[in-house]
């Protein structure tokens, strides 16, 4: 006999049984990854992480692996907040919550301020990640679309106003990248930043800044939402995951004190000592800026060589969005089913993420894919579009 | 002007006010430590970690630091299941789940299993970290006493009976720490074991068995419920926080399929591939059960010097529970308020942890305190109970 579990919530099974990754986490065995958000192997520094854990463990012994006493974690926040300062926001150590990645600041988010009434404002269309731990709390949601200047604010204040003269209920929070979004690339302006948190105090929402891309800008980096937040509308989320590497799991969350002081309440998982003391003992070994500049080049070259790529072998009903910083590319094939396209192009030998799975909508997304040049040398990411480029010709040829 | 904040739920700020460790975690200079159940720092085996670390990053590279790809994360799952199988719980790769510490396990279990209704069963006096987790989720408790024998399966039987009767809600979790219980040091005996797990099945109710001591028994270690278990009515939680460090954040949830997959879906801070890669290549570096072997041999000798102590310096009336195991001594004493004795005792130089932290009602633990031999070295235990024993004795002939 099979005991009966007796979930707490209806979990949306269709969702859940299609992720993203299902098949793009194994790729064929010599298969370009154009898929993945990963940061460049030669990129992560794991030489010199590994000296930041020999060091510190030479010193401080047990500290880093008990619970807490660890000088480094203290450290950790400062460095966040003084790198956040650099940045006009300034922060106290109650309004800063590191996490396990960004993931888990959005997820805590989530769970605090989410209840199955609740509406969540997103871009349209946004990181398929954030879309499935909303997922988790509520299912109800406004999208936003999304052009090469980011978030279309004048679309969303319509859309709020629409709502508000109907009387139906308003966002309680904002998703929004702003700055290379996933997956469009694209970099919110000026006046949009503002605008939006003209409208979040107009209309009474919260808004989440996903910021993982925020330093990863080619030419200069924006100003963050949260440096002109005057009225603590803001919850600023980070990471290391994109600039350091994914795997130590450390991101952050800024806000408002009372916010703060809850999430930290529903973080079980404690403060990762020996993740984090890595990472502060790594961070105090090297010159971050410098180290950011060099990423920011070598990511903008990337970018660069796939962008021709694109322009020599993909025919000329193929469009994209030409990116500013970040890692990827976001491409609209008219005409195609990117999903039917993906089997063909593992076939030969290159993966990339249909569109679908970055909509609420996956209908939305049919005709459009993401690629990555994060991880992919110069060389494969060459020759991995120039295999896109035979299959979307084969794909066409056959219509 | 400040934006108010919709929280989703009621939080339990008295609660949330006053949580244990908040003069605990930094104690007075020179204060022995025998509140916190931390390893001791020599049982903290960050030469090997570091040797594990070192060797790892040489052979791997960037994978143990990128999101997926580092073969030692199947391979910690692997260790897991192969040692719980040697305790007789055998469980698909699909029926174990790898979390941050014994901690997440617990909150993914209350987040999927509990809401406002539901009615959590639990020992009394139990873990106040679960005490604190379930209190996110709900306000409804039925607490079963403890005795030298752990749960006091008749009485709650009792308890279970007289809510079916009366037409009341039965329990949906059952909380147990059936081994080296946290605080009380008592272990469940066998026929009590499998009581409880008639009564789960019985009423309908799931067992969520803690096993953080389960493999530092003194002198042997029982059956965990988890192998008696035919209807996949027990969720079996471990953790490497008590036997490697509890810095690395790593534990595990073992049980059914349909419920390990739901709570992997509310895990949002990925699998920490650092931290786990780490711990695998540590642990296929030493021959672990010898190191279990030392680890509770080291215990014994410390409860054993503690015991001794005890016996010397505190007066006839107080009393305590001799452990089979696990980090805990649970002591009374009769007529002492523990809250007042607390500053006492920390300006004499020792600490405990009061008894009323491990209560729903707190007024049910006045006359108790929690010492932990796990952390002080046997020289700071004596030392430390001599403290303790003068702090007690001066406060009695006050009365």
């Amino acid at each position: 006999m099979k005991a009966e579990i007796p979930f707490s919530k209806d979990i949306n099974l269709a969702f859940k049984n299609d992720p993203p990754g299902q098949w793009l986490s194994v790729l064929p065995k010599g298969c370009i990854r154009l898929s993945s958000g990963y940061p460049e192997p030669a990129l992560v520094p794991s030489e010199e992480l590994k000296s930041a854990v020999v060091h510190l463990l030479d010193k401080e012994k047990d500290l880093p692996l008990q619970y807490i006493g660890s000088p480094k974690i203290p450290e950790l926040k400062e460095i966040i907040r003084k790198r956040l300062a650099a940045r006009d926001v300034r922060v106290s150590d109650e309004e800063l919550l590191v996490t396990s990645g960004a993931c888990q600041a959005i997820d805590l988010v989530a769970r605090v301020l989410l209840d199955d009434e609740a509406l969540v404002a997103l871009e349209s269309p946004t990181y398929m990640e954030a879309l499935e731990v909303f997922r988790n709390y509520t299912e109800r949601f406004m999208d936003v679309p999304v052009d090469e200047k980011g978030l279309q604010t004048e679309v969303f204040e319509e859309m709020l106003k629409g709502r508000k003269e109907q009387g139906l209920p308003l966002p309680r929070i904002l998703y929004v990248i702003p700055t290379s979004q996933n997956p469009t690339g694209t970099t919110m302006s000026q006046e949009r930043r503002e605008h939006v948190l003209a409208l979040a105090e107009e209309y009474g929402f919260f808004i989440l800044e996903d910021d993982a891309y925020g330093e990863l800008g080619f030419e200069n980096n924006p100003r963050l939402i949260k440096s002109l937040d005057k009225q603590n509308r803001v919850l600023h989320i980070g990471s290391f995951s994109k600039v350091v590497a994914p795997g130590m799991r450390i991101g952050w969350v800024a806000g408002a004190e009372e916010l703060i002081t809850t999430l930290n309440w529903f973080k079980k998982d404690l403060h990762h000592p020996f993740s984090q003391s890595t990472m502060a003992a790594f961070l105090e070994s090297i010159d971050f800026d410098g180290r950011l500049k060099l990423l920011s080049a070598a990511y903008r070259s990337k970018c660069a060589v796939m962008i021709k790529a694109l322009e020599e072998f993909l025919p000329p009903s193929v469009s994209w969005y030409t990116p500013e910083g970040g890692y990827f590319v976001w491409v609209k094939v008219a005409g195609i089913d990117t999903v039917e396209l993906l089997p063909k192009a593992l076939a030969a030998g290159v993966s990339f993420v249909p569109g679908k799975y970055f909509f609420l909508n996956p209908e939305e997304g049919t005709e459009f894919l993401r690629l990555s040049f994060s991880y992919a040398g110069e060389e494969e990411i060459i020759q991995g579009i120039r295999l896109l480029g035979e299959v979307v010709q084969n794909t066409m040829a056959l219509k």
